[in-house]
């Protein structure tokens, strides 16, 4: 039933997607929708919370927090909290130039497939400037995090991104060809990443063209394995049913992906139908050595192995799930994997010691199952706390539930426990949840994060558009505590909590880095020096016009060029003061980008308005920041 | 002498700056730098702060706050100095659409001059992608916030935008003609906003065809009032120097700009030269009487009154200020206005009663000045608490001085008082300040922020781009506490802190809202019903796809199009849910945007992309969110 004839026939929306979609699970329980707070606001005294830092102390995590549809990474002192930075990915930056700069664009297009390329061009542009950016995830070494990169999937046009550690900078985007829309998104754990494991969530004919238009007998899934160190596709693999998220186990053998429509549904009705959906497990070592053999077709670019249900069952096995599940978490334990049901009250817990069996002696793919604890409605994800416990989000109670891992292994096997410690509410409608290192070997237990959908009345009223609320949790104690509402800007979705000694960034470029290489290399074809002079190169109607920066002054007080020429212009910042980052705008032209320390930016752009324009540093840099200004002419085209 | 003479000559470069820009005064100080911290940091217990919220704990005001050269404006909960939103207005927004959605562009491109339309569209573009946001202020009435709107300034393309506080979204931009790059902005405090006064920053032409470039001597500076009400310029005032930042009074008879660049000087040695720069101040009603009379040109539209310097002094008077004076700021006791003095070590305190004699009987302009205390090195802005003291940051020293106006006008009249009460540490380097409600009659004295552009080591390290870091200090006893640092992404400039009372949003949007009246026209006109019908109408290649959202359905599960047609989306949210925004995005067609409850979005596309592509809700609504999905199909143009 349309949303349109449910309003038409009068029925009440809530009540008919109880009935209809949700199932009987949601509407036996007599919570007829996903959208009523739940419980008064609960105060605890924030007052003595190790959260609330002094000025000047310092926080003893990272918190890599991903902003959703923003496109953005972003960067929080945790647990205190605060966003120290953002990092641009997958949209445009106003204030460091990315989308714009020549260093950025690179980074943005240089792996588009040749169609998307063509399909922007026609639009006039060079990279989409958006991006829906949900699972940020570091690289691990031995089942933790190494420090070197951060990964993040674009669920809105496919791609997925890394940034640098060290300069806290995207380096390389790569567009994933024959998927569609990369949701799950998680990099191997053992014995060093290695891959990132990549979902194409939606549905789509293998070959693109238009030829196969509504015929879902004909839509596909692809799952990918990309090498982290090269960016670059190391394999993909068909399978059966839709794709949602991902994560994998601490011995380097499977990876694992919930599907919440293995119906090949396109409707709501479709999608949620069948009682039960899957997880696909795939092996990594017989997917390597099918590719080896050359058990693949080959797909723009990318071997891709048919590991679809009832097809050659050494790639991949499908464990039934209850309805609809949606996160997948691997416990610090290394043992266990827990998947979230969603439409079903319970998270089903498997054990990767028994997936063995599943290969290599066709098991029942269930008999992997050791644990299905009921722990309420909406369960989506679930953290761990490095000492046996999980920490499960319901969105629609509104509640994380605490459980013990051991007790619901045990009450599965018969015995009379109950794994649930506690519940505490939430506010409201939690999603994703991360826990202090929770998502390695390494879980301390100290925090937890729950990343909720809905603020409502927590925060005063900022007009139709309301933040999410990302709620710190005190797991320290037996108690869970909440003790901070921590706003966000649409919509952060996923989260790691980083201890601060893994993540040592610089605080200087260094000039031999790859980002700036170009403009290095040009430079040196054009016989400049980078570090010691401002000066203006022409040829033919380009013009590249190189400066420096030492605050408050450019190396260049003017420059004139011809209307109608292609400038680049070179800004390297020679400043090595500690936080000395310049900006260069030209003002009435639309150019700006950010030049830290050490660093050598560009930008290109032609000259089509004739007059005095006035560049500036935009980053305020010196008492005399003002008059850190000089001039471009652009000389009129003669008439 | 140029950066690179100063390198080449082997000096150190801040030796040079300290002699040769900013003066014997801070040469004499034996500072030499503004970029040394300045002791060390100092931790208080923020444990017991009023500033620390329990959860759920709401704000008792709003802070809103620039976002600098990331062209957008930000709202805080104050004092716990959460994010709140971020309202896009000159940059491009993933999540929002903004600067995508036919409702956004014809809010960033209806007031573009006719020139720049040009400009930007042989680039292929149909407005700027960045901005650089300095100065957000509220309308006023009596003196006080009235919670109309915001108004904000974009130095880098010369716009000034507006911000409707019921639905807090951009619903008007200008570009300001004539005028170059606007920097300072504020609105009338009396007896209503009214105008808003804006500055041009830098020096050009009046004519900027390129026919004048090299030549100073005609180079010009535009004041503009421009009609709160209707958006649009009322007149501007050609000056002699540059123009830096503003403010008015409270009477509604004068505005106060200052300018750091009285010398019309083109590098850093000219505009430092003179040891005395000025303030001008406009005389509104001389001026308005002025257009009355036609003692104008008129010039794109704007008529333009000649205010420069030995010309006609009924419109203007300039007040001779210590080197490069910077901040403007009308004190709550209604009478006086402080200018900062950035080279000088002085604020200068003018007396707006005495104003009136400048222009009626020719007065000494320095007549008005009634104090100038040494305040130390760097005073940038000042700030006030209602209570008869101020408070001026220090940039070079890292400091916020405490002093009261009584005393400083005392000393100045020769008593032998030190204005100066105390003086507190901040990290570092601050330049704009505010403190609750200071910049209204409503001053309050509770809280300041100190906008600190370096932060350093005050948090874990990001990598070469810090953050900045706003300090918050509690001024409600006789020592200031400093309570907590913010950090803050690229480069809040300014805020204002006001009393959540005053600010009254929505929860959801009026059908008849202006800022989609468009699309209920084009609705109208097509005999579509924009909250009950889900349907597509073909006019030859043009396609519009109306549809409605109610959590977790769009109207449509599918619609058609061919490859080549241009296509707009209407998508209506039903939701009356408060809190429920809906998304819409098309995957790998670079499409997305916000749908906040009750409101209608359209974005216009060339469907040039053949194939299915989902369409799916990116801004999480429900349990079944994942599930909010369907298929756009792009039928292949025959080949």
């Amino acid at each position: 039933m349309s949303a349109k004839e449910t309003r038409k026939k009068g029925f009440s929306r809530r009540s008919v997607l109880t009935a209809s979609a949700t199932g009987a699970l949601v509407a036996g329980s007599g919570i007829a929708t996903g959208l009523i707070p739940n419980g008064a606001p609960k105060a605890f005294a924030a007052g003595g919370s190790k959260a609330n830092l002094a000025p000047g102390e310092l926080d003893p995590y990272y918190g890599f927090w991903s902003s959703g549809q923003t496109g953005e990474v972003r960067i929080l002192g945790f647990p205190s909290m605060r966003e120290l930075m953002r990092i641009p990915v997958f949209n445009r930056c106003s204030a460091t130039g990315w989308g714009q700069t020549n260093e950025s664009l690179k980074v943005l297009t240089e792996n588009l497939t040749e169609e998307t390329k063509e399909f922007l061009a026609a639009k006039g542009m060079k990279t989409y400037d958006n991006g829906d950016l949900h699972h940020p995830h570091m690289s691990f070494t031995d089942g933790t995090y190494d420090g070197r990169y951060l990964f993040a999937n674009d669920k809105a046009n496919t791609r997925v991104a890394r940034i640098r550690c060290d300069v806290m900078k995207c380096d390389k985007i790569i567009e994933i060809p024959n998927a569609h829309d990369i949701h799950g998104m998680r990099p191997q754990k053992y014995p060093r990443t290695g891959y990132i494991f990549a979902n194409g969530e939606h549905e789509a004919p293998l070959v693109n063209d238009g030829k196969i238009l509504d015929d879902p007998s004909q839509y596909f899934n692809i799952f990918t394995a990309i090498d982290g160190d090269e960016m670059k596709v190391s394999w993909q693999v068909i399978v059966s049913g839709n794709l949602d998220n991902t994560d994998c186990d601490y011995q380097g053998k499977y990876a694992f992906s919930t599907s919440y429509n293995s119906e090949m549904g396109v409707n709501l009705e479709e999608m949620t139908k069948s009682e039960q959906d899957h997880v696909v497990v795939f092996n990594l070592k017989e997917i390597e050595a099918g590719v080896k053999s050359g058990d693949v077709q080959v797909m723009n670019g990318a071997p891709v192995i048919d590991g679809r249900k009832g097809k050659n069952k050494k790639y991949t096995r499908y464990i039934p799930i209850p309805n609809s599940p949606h996160g997948v978490n691997a416990a610090p334990d290394k043992k266990h994997i827990v998947i979230n049901g969603k439409l079903s009250p319970t998270v089903s817990i498997i054990d990767v010691t028994k997936i063995d069996a599943l290969f290599e002696s066709d098991a029942d793919p269930r008999s992997c199952i050791v644990g299905e604890p009921e722990l309420g409605l909406g369960p989506l994800h679930t953290a761990f706390d490095g000492k046996g416990n999980a920490f499960t989000t319901l969105f629609l109670d509104s509640q994380v539930a605490k459980w013990n891992i051991d007790k619901a292994l045990r009450a599965y096997a018969g015995e009379d426990v109950n794994p649930i410690i506690s519940k505490v509410d939430v506010h409201y409608q939690p999603g994703h949840n991360s826990t202090s290192m929770g998502e390695t070997a390494e879980a301390d237990g100290e925090w937890l994060i729950s990343m909720n959908k809905f603020s409502k009345d927590r925060f005063i009223n900022v007009g139709p558009l309301k933040p999410e609320n990302e709620q710190l949790i005190d797991i320290s104690s037996d108690e869970m505590k909440v003790v901070h509402d921590g706003p966000t800007f649409a919509e952060p979705h996923d989260s790691i909590i980083v201890r601060a000694d893994i993540v040592n960034p610089v605080n200087f470029w260094e000039r031999d880095d790859p980002i700036f290489a170009d403009a290095v290399k040009q430079a040196e074809a054009d016989g400049v020096d980078l570090e010691g002079d401002d000066i203006v190169i022409r040829e033919g109607n380009k013009v590249r016009v190189y400066m420096t920066s030492v605050a408050p002054q450019f190396g260049l007080e003017k420059f004139t060029v011809k209307q109608g020429d292609e400038v680049t212009v070179f800004v390297t910042n020679l400043d090595d003061v500690d936080d000395v980052t310049h900006g260069f705008c030209i003002s009435n032209y639309g150019i700006a980008m950010e030049v830290a320390p050490q660093a050598t930016a560009s930008v290109t752009f032609a000259a089509d308005r004739p007059g005095v324009h006035w560049f500036y540093c935009q980053w305020f840099c010196h008492a005399l920041h003002m008059e850190m200004r000089g001039r471009m002419f652009v000389e009129p085209k003669e008439v």
